[in-house]
């Protein structure tokens, strides 16, 4: 099944309590493609302006599976740039700067060649931008929404609309509370299913993550890297989602049991994430190497 | 195998978001005792003054299997008594009063009929008292204390010489991480380990437990009580406890396929605790609506 992404290309600079990068290539969509081609192959649809070094480009071409097709390059716009700052126990970070440059301006359009995608991941951005992506892809079979705090502030209809027209939504368990008013994750979870999805995933960083899906519900804590391990947090959510959706493309399932086991795979392939600064830590990471932790984790959730 | 709880009796005043008890049979061995019971036959050490009304002796006996004749009663001292106040989220909690009453006294006795056992649970009191307790079962085959942050900050020499003395620690990820520095849990743990023990287990709340052994590690999340259903989350951890001590007991295996079973005995065990005010979640509790609750947990865990 072919596996698309839209979201956000951007330039990131981030400070760490052990250290930092300047200027290194992200944005959601970044972090997901990179995250699914450790699987199979992706496309990518996004926007970046005129300072788009060709060094982040090549650092793309670099995942072998990527379909570049969908980048749209603006020459005389600036790209997202985005600068954060995480304290202590890397669980908390500050934004220290956001521009939006091409952000603010139409969103890139679909190559023709993509229009039959079957597995549709909505990264993070506008969801009135999300809507009008999620509307394209005629032959979807699947489609699955990510936000943010920000668009639930302001742009709380449009949010609602793109939720209902999707199978399932990926939010952080904050936001899940912010959505609903219900601090319960699981409780929220299901209030959001009566908005329409099949299938709502709470991220929860360090504790994990809860499926709340109409057959049944999965829980899969985070892979144990050592906080000693953990570089750069930046990315690990779209990466779980890269690593949940890749599963289901290489598989080509899409029931519940196969959504199940999609929840660790995310689970491990954002493990390899916080390992390093920006894209590096899912540079090279193939199967076997994605398998020996799945493995690991599903060892450790055994409970018989 | 024979299974003994040591630890405090008491007369607990509970108030949460919602409502609020008065004076009800608590402390660490009762809802020790009380958990255990569901699966098997506990015996109780502890020690009460002559303020312990007949009705919480009663409430006790009303648990079948727990062998009272370790309860020690001291006509002309006062039972340990607390009193805690609930914040809006359940998760954290205010002490309003305690009152040590008997528990500044000489502990209680061992019977002799007692001194047999061969599974010891040494729930939470001051560390010394703890090792002279374990010192006195020569028959043991399992050993596990809990503890408290109170004395990890006044008895820290005799908290470490009762951890080196014992196979298994519980404690909360606040207090591993108070013990040892380190705020990772998984870290946290396995430092511990080199004090002398074969496991530690981390108690997260509601983000669940963490059994980290010589032979591997287990997670497992919380049983999912929706917020709406947690009444008073006092005695959870101790509850926690007598499930998954009461599994060993119950299958006499000791090896760390049988504790990754009984974390997760232990998980469910716990989760009735929370929906009453006391003991009362527990009462009535048998191995059919356990084994209900840990089928549900293992379905829910279940990654392949």
């Amino acid at each position: 099944m072919s596996l698309i992404v839209t979201g956000t290309l951007g330039i990131d600079s981030v400070e760490t309590p052990t250290g930092s990068a300047e200027r290194v290539p992200g944005g959601s969509a970044a972090y997901f493609c990179a995250a699914a081609s450790a699987q199979g192959p992706v496309r990518l649809v996004g926007v970046v302006g005129g300072d788009w070094p060709e060094e982040h480009h090549a650092a793309l071409r670099g995942f072998e599976g990527i379909d570049l097709s969908g980048l749209e390059r603006r020459e005389d716009s600036s790209t997202f740039a985005w600068g954060g700052r995480y304290l202590e126990n890397m669980n908390e970070r500050e934004t220290l700067f956001t521009e939006l440059g091409v952000l603010e301006e139409a969103p890139p359009s679909i190559p023709d060649s993509f229009v039959d995608s079957e597995l549709v991941f909505l990264a993070n951005s506008h969801p009135a931008v999300q809507k009008s992506f999620l509307e394209q892809f005629a032959r979807r079979r699947l489609s699955v929404v990510d936000s943010m705090d920000l668009w639930i502030n302001i742009a709380r209809p449009e949010l609602d609309e793109v939720i209902s027209a999707v199978d399932g939504v990926l939010l952080n368990d904050s936001e899940v509370q912010q959505l609903t008013g219900i601090g319960n994750p699981y409780s929220a979870a299901r209030e959001i299913l009566q908005m329409g999805p099949s299938f709502v995933i709470v991220k929860k960083g360090e504790h994990g993550a809860v499926l709340v899906h109409r057959d049944g519900t999965v829980v899969v804590p985070a892979f144990p890297v050592p906080l000693e391990g953990v570089v750069d947090p930046t990315g690990a959510g779209d990466s779980f989602a890269g690593g949940f959706m890749g599963y289901l493309e290489r598989t080509g399932r899409l029931d519940f049991e196969a959504l199940r086991a999609a929840l660790g795979w995310g689970t491990v392939t954002a493990s390899f994430t916080l390992e390093r600064f920006g894209l590096e830590g899912l540079r090279g990471l193939d199967l076997p190497r994605l398998e020996d932790r799945f493995d690991q984790l599903v060892r450790m959730t055994r409970l018989t």
